[in-house]
């Protein structure tokens, strides 16, 4: 992309050159299902992401709203060929094809505009409806988090972001081990897509729920990132800036370990501390 | 909010102690409208906020989203005081009647779930459908911006960040003169509500459209940016950190100058960069 530097501290102030952007585009994802007689195409949502990891995202997604507790309820999906104003497809929209018979587990909340912080819970028709109820229980999940080792991901995870080094506008999101071993990591415009690209990885991979592990994120932790973790049976959330109010009630509430302002050597939990032990 | 920190640096290496969260809480903007014999009262939308300056935050999301033209319809806004679990007001909901007779200007998008990046465009039926249209023409305004002004902005608003002081997770969004002289400015967890409430501050002085004024935000510059900016007349957008691709699109599109990586000495023009000359 085209851009002008001015910098009047530089012996040329004055500069055009051509720089790299973060991509930000439109994904559509759209659900067939229901069964054989009355088998419906629906809307599910419009997210504003960063283009690779499609179907991550969009199985992550639909497993962190609730949409669909079983993963391998998914017979098949593919992307619909749009084609953009020049002509070429823009691969901004992606068909899930439930299996024969089986339905979503929710309905994609129909509402009035909706938008968030960090926009994870786009969709309540009700303040009082706005967080989903996980089907895993993690508030018994026995694993011991190193102080050390959390302090420590941020960076292991920084050295895997490609896309935050050549636009330094992007998020990142991993699945860490409890030993501090990096899993997968994802990258995003949006934190809660990154999140969703991971947790979709996660479920790709038959892993969920994520007991004993870890969602690390190069991010504030809002309301909707906790929520995501805990649909996705994680728990603890481990993030590079500042948690927020209703992260930390959420959290508290759902039995998740909190971690925020997470700079090595030095990390602070907000809730459930009592995970957080020095091995 | 108690907390528990672990720095294995220092001398004590773990240590109990209170910390001060950013406060993110629901807001439900609902609006009365519509002639006497036919009037209504509608959800327009819920956002994830920091409570405080709530008038203008409602007032500045009408506006930027398409939904009221001209804040003068507005004949009151009043909190509905809603009762929480512990039986204490909430102040979480907003309830706008416009004056006898008129009506938004544009439906909320009912729709299905919507997310966005910064979540400032939550809800589209269609992709195509994704910007709405100002009533403003930015790309005649003729208004002159000196860079090095530009790039004094962001030290400028981080001084009155007194939120992001104490909590290190909050967005600043600023209105300055185009000699640099800061109007207002406004806080909030989400960089789009923060721009929202000074837009609306803005608004509600009368002083749409902003022709020859700035948008500062502290935080990357994505799409819903800078539809918000748009949509309130401002011919320029004055990001600190980096932009996305559709943010650049949809600015050089509109005849926005999007300024971001803004950092003093430097800052560089992503659009309409002919703006930004050297006084």
């Amino acid at each position: 992309m085209r851009a002008r530097r001015f910098d009047a501290s530089a012996p040329v102030p004055r500069l055009d050159r051509i720089d790299t952007v973060a991509v930000e585009e439109p994904l559509q994802i759209r659900v067939e299902h229901g069964p054989r007689e009355d088998r419906r195409r629906e809307n599910v949502a419009v997210t504003m992401r960063t283009p690779g990891d499609d179907f991550d995202l969009v199985l992550g997604h639909l497993v962190t709203e609730g949409l669909l507790l079983d993963p391998q309820a998914v017979a098949g999906m593919m992307h619909c060929t749009d084609v953009g104003p020049d002509g070429a497809p823009t691969f901004n929209v992606v068909d899930v094809a439930l299996r024969d018979g089986l339905s979503l587990d929710a309905r994609p909340r129909n509402r009035p505009e909706i938008m968030t912080s960090a926009c994870g819970v786009c969709g309540v028709d009700e303040i009082a409806a706005i967080s989903a109820v996980s089907p895993y229980a993690i508030r018994t999940d026995r694993v011991r988090l190193d102080p050390d080792v959390l302090a420590a991901l941020p960076d292991a995870i920084r050295e895997r972001q490609k896309g935050f080094e050549r636009t330094g506008g992007m998020h990142a999101a991993a699945i860490a081990t409890a030993d501090g071993e990096i899993l997968a990591v994802r990258e995003d415009v949006g934190r809660h897509n990154a999140a969703d690209k991971v947790i979709g990885w996660a479920a790709r991979e038959g892993r969920l729920p994520l007991t004993g592990h870890i969602l690390v994120v190069s991010a504030r932790a809002s309301f909707d990132l906790v929520q995501k973790a805990v649909m996705a049976g994680l728990p603890a959330l481990v993030a590079v800036s500042a948690p927020t109010s209703l992260a930390v009630d959420l959290a508290e509430e759902q039995g998740l370990t909190l971690v925020a302002f997470t700079r090595a050597p030095r990390c602070t939990a907000y809730s459930h501390a009592d995970r957080v032990v020095n091995s």
